[in-house]
């Protein structure tokens, strides 16, 4: 039934799903279990303890929804607002498209910030718009960290000191889908309120779980928060934290154990050595693409991701000609450029737990 | 990292997550792939052919969506529903109540026809329901199939009769979620207009598939229901299908190759055999209750499950003390009794790719 | 590609190959490795210590030969002995018969006593024959330690104090094929000299690895015995072990990893309670094999085996029938009798990683 | 247990054990089963019918050994073989030193014609020493296809055309052990009576398994041959082959169910093709290296291997040094120089189910 590739393993560069660990693929070569036997929720207490340190959030409350990123999302919007809540959301890819084409069919009133796909969240217009909002209409700060499709890494610590500099009370709630566990995050210390991931990123597992972080204020929002919600609601997963069973509904066992697995390889080399080696993999790879001849979609240098780089291919190319070649031919997986930037880039993921030798990979493309 | 069980293999007689054969965790013993690559399209395209089949309807769409049976539950209601339209629904056990509080919390006007835990829907009151609302007011019956937490299965086709025989266009949806691949299930022949089971039942496989079936009908009423919905809108779903790509968001590749299996051993196996497999397998285990001297919780012969049986403890005993040592001295799984029936009952799961020597496991009870 | 078995997992009760615990297949789910990398020696050399643990034994030398129990057969006897050599054997069934078979074309001079299937080792006539041999003629005792053919078990203790007794030089060797790991079975304590088993009995893992242990007596042995030898011979490992390589050839890195769990497991459970938990599981067989009214084919409580039991069927049934119906409606999977007791005989195998439950999978043969 | 070798996955280049396909890592991820049920011996029927096709003969009889390369060697000489036969042997790296020092030490008398390391087998000397032979007092060729040591592949089709044209009966017998299955290999073509491989090498499958194919003319030999052997002896086989059981002791499970997924892996992309495959990747190392500035260990082109390079490097350099250092900094494992040239190569395995792509990963070493 496998779909025919011709010989040898497939090369994952998209940026996610990403490489799996054989670890962690051992550790999720089993059968079901029971998860209302005592073993899940003593499994599911150490992940919950151990998740947040990814976060680097002491304070937060962790919440692993049987979702995607997708999910996360909407976990995260319907927990801590209200149908008609003014929200500013910046809009440079297409992921940061998506979410805010989320944001406003769940009704939020948004106030749209774009910019080119290629450059990072406009935080000036952020400034100006917190400045003037004395009467704190605006609810919600909602910003992509790393925007996958352009590979454009936004400064987080930015946004806090707006809101601090104005004493702003919105919430400040972070797509960190592909930076989390791979680029420098700092929950506690930037005052997010709300972040998140998906399992088949930089923690390298399975597509299949949403991994997201509450902040106290986040917790206190909810209380007033009338968006609907039912499988995505924190309070059903609360109750049963403290029931000590964890578990409203059915969760995955194969990714409790596997998480388990994974969080253990970043430990083991610890989380800030996996970031430095996400920094270390990113510069070579933006020094092949510049050896190449050809240029990054990221305009400038402080935007630069350390976890995907989107790559401009001459006018004259067709993009997805070249992954669609880098596939059949090499089978190579190469991440297509979207949207705006369909046929213009084609896009390399370098995050997961790649080294070295695995990135020379996708270097035949010279 | 594994919790300690002791010696041997884990017997799992839970209704739910259940059994996963070799060949499909064979089948997933694999890392991640570029959900975009033509593979994984290709893939999906015979799997929603073919999950079909196991609904029983040629004219349903299905969706295969990255969430749990409670996920698939709120996709079904707010894809065909508006806030406020009036439903019935059928409180007999924990899983149909979850389902209101869901149907409540999702602001629905729901008429709840109880019964006693134990008992079957009461049809009786639907069918005078029904007769009097000949305006039309009722939008949707929504009943659980079978009731895992009692062990009652519910006659759709009389639901079906009563609905023709007022010509009512209620909307028919269906929780199938321990029902579907077990027990003879019917979608086109009795007119269900959504229904919906999870991965992790009698498919045997993890957590972490949602798959919904929608009749012409119900898909014609999403272009009226005004619930909120992203994450869980068949409408991306379907733009998808058409650009033939498939996945709004990233699914479990894992899950796909998974589904691809199991399928393939149903049907190897034949969907009839493998409904009456849990016909028999069912019945043994009922007269093994009945040979312990212990009785079914289940009131009635024309509600006994084929896929989990609910077992009623004397009243000097503390069902869930059954099931802790079960588990603790025998490595072996038994559902416990949940909410009215908590300490009464404990349950043993005999659904999935079971056969009749493993159903021996259990009998060690007498 | 599979061969069909019908639903449900297959119930494997021969006495080998026998189940594998699922953290050993985990532990076994990789790809190769250089075994001349710094990572396989490491891991080799904690193998070497710990397998002797499971020998009890301190002063032997163990070898892992990727090979089966024949294959450890021949390493143990044409490491020690020369052709021509006087040995003393005992024939009870068909796995001695087999050894003996081997002696005789290795050219051993193979003094033969023979048993009545179902009956033990006749020590009487080795003591008979030491007390004899005031010359030493007799080189060496080969002796199997538990019959897998007939559920007998033999008495070592005796058969060292026979020796001891005359003062008689003999080399003690004993298969321990499906005793070691589950028998209490004591190296040292009972002065064998070469002891040896395989990987897919009581240690739970998949055929490939001959485990042998020997006595620094055996060791000084390899110095004279002329038996022509390569691929089995010691020395060769014994070179590579100085070297710190500890592999003359390429050994399975997969049964490496596989034997690391498989003895992490054991050593969890605790040795001695590995051994009492097959004592425990061979009696609950024994009762339920009296309880059907058939007859244990070992002839006397003091042979009886806590890893086998072999059935006599009545005269008018064919037990090659039930083993094939087991099979075949089943998916259950008993021993055949062999030889002298084809047809006579059927062999439940309760030895390796089981539990109580497990073990009432052939229950239903009543 | 894992020993640590950093983030991301290891990369695989020594001639041997090689990279195991997904496919068969998945197909080998599974219980043991009973051997002598009906399902083990139709697989293996089939795997005996197929096998033969990777040594290109029709009128071979293969034999699947649970043991190694240096096991299979012992089998190919002990069943054609007596001691004292004459036999003419090629030194011209390690492993063909090996198998000397095995067929010496089984006591046969062999003519030793050694060749520089880096060069072939001189032919010249054999055709001198058939020609001189008119008594037939050889009676048999060995000869290593491809010395994994240096690189060096030897003329087959050269060795045949000179037994013919002196129309000298001695047995062929070769080792394949890095050839078959990668190499232009051709058993009947070329009048080949025992060829020989082993599972771990372009199999691409865990090690355990040693392949034999014999031809008439050895089968025939067998009759004769006074070799003592047990364990390796083909009459056992054969006696089995005949009762349709095929086993005369315990098979590895996992690996015949493996030898079926690498098997179908070869045939659907074409014998010839992977051959072919093996010529391309092969040609690109040698450039490689060219381009790197260093030297092919071996001499002339006639000999170059298309499944491994040995590199020679400058010497002031330790080429043990390099694969120390490739492995602890890049994860990237190759293979050590042995013996007489340990120290000034190393080498790089590029056999199995490999790609272009993956080839890349030792491209670092620029």
């Amino acid at each position: 039934m496998d779909y025919f590739y011709g010989p040898g393993r497939n090369h994952l560069f998209v940026p996610g799903p990403v490489n799996i660990p054989e670890q962690v693929i051992r550790a999720m070569n089993r059968n079901n279990e029971d998860y209302r036997s005592p073993a899940v929720p003593a499994l599911t207490k150490t992940l919950l303890e151990d998740v947040k340190k990814v976060f680097k959030t002491t304070s937060g409350t962790p919440f692993m929804i049987p979702t995607t990123g997708t999910g996360a999302w909407e976990s995260a919007l319907t927990n801590t607002l209200s149908p008609g809540d003014r929200i500013v959301s910046f809009l440079i890819g297409q992921f940061s498209l998506l979410w805010i084409d989320q944001q406003q069919r769940l009704n939020f009133n948004v106030d749209v910030v774009e910019s080119d796909w290629g450059q990072g969240a406009n935080l000036d217009v952020l400034a100006s718009k917190i400045a003037e909002d004395k009467e704190h209409t605006i609810k919600a700060i909602c910003i992509v960290h790393n925007e996958t499709a352009t590979g454009v890494t936004n400064n987080l610590a930015t946004v806090r000191k707006i809101l601090d500099h104005y004493q702003h009370p919105a919430l400040f709630l972070v797509d960190g889908v592909s930076s989390i566990c791979a680029l420098d995050f700092r929950m506690d210390e930037w005052g997010i309120d709300v972040a998140l991931t998906g399992s088949q990123k930089a923690l390298s597992l399975p597509t299949g779980m949403g991994i997201i972080c509450a902040s106290p204020k986040a917790l206190e929002a909810t209380k007033t928060a009338k968006s609907v919600r039912v499988f995505f609601d924190w309070n059903d997963y609360l109750k049963f934290y403290k029931m000590g069973t964890y578990w409203p509904y059915t969760p995955s066992i194969q990714l409790l154990y596997g998480l388990r697995a994974a969080l253990d390889l970043i430990f083991e080399e610890g989380l800030d050595n996996v970031i430095a080696r996400h920094g270390r993999l990113a510069k070579a790879t933006r020094l092949a693409v510049e050896a190449w001849g050809l240029k990054n979609c990221t305009q400038k240098e402080e935007w630069f991701s350390d976890t995907v780089t989107a790559v401009v291919v001459p006018p004259y190319i067709d993009s997805s000609e070249i992954v669609k070649r880098a596939w059949k031919r090499y089978n190579l997986s190469l991440g297509l450029g979207l949207n705006k930037v369909a046929g213009k880039v084609f896009r390399i993921g370098h995050l997961g737990n790649l080294n070295e030798v695995r990135l020379l990979c996708y270097m035949f493309l010279h």
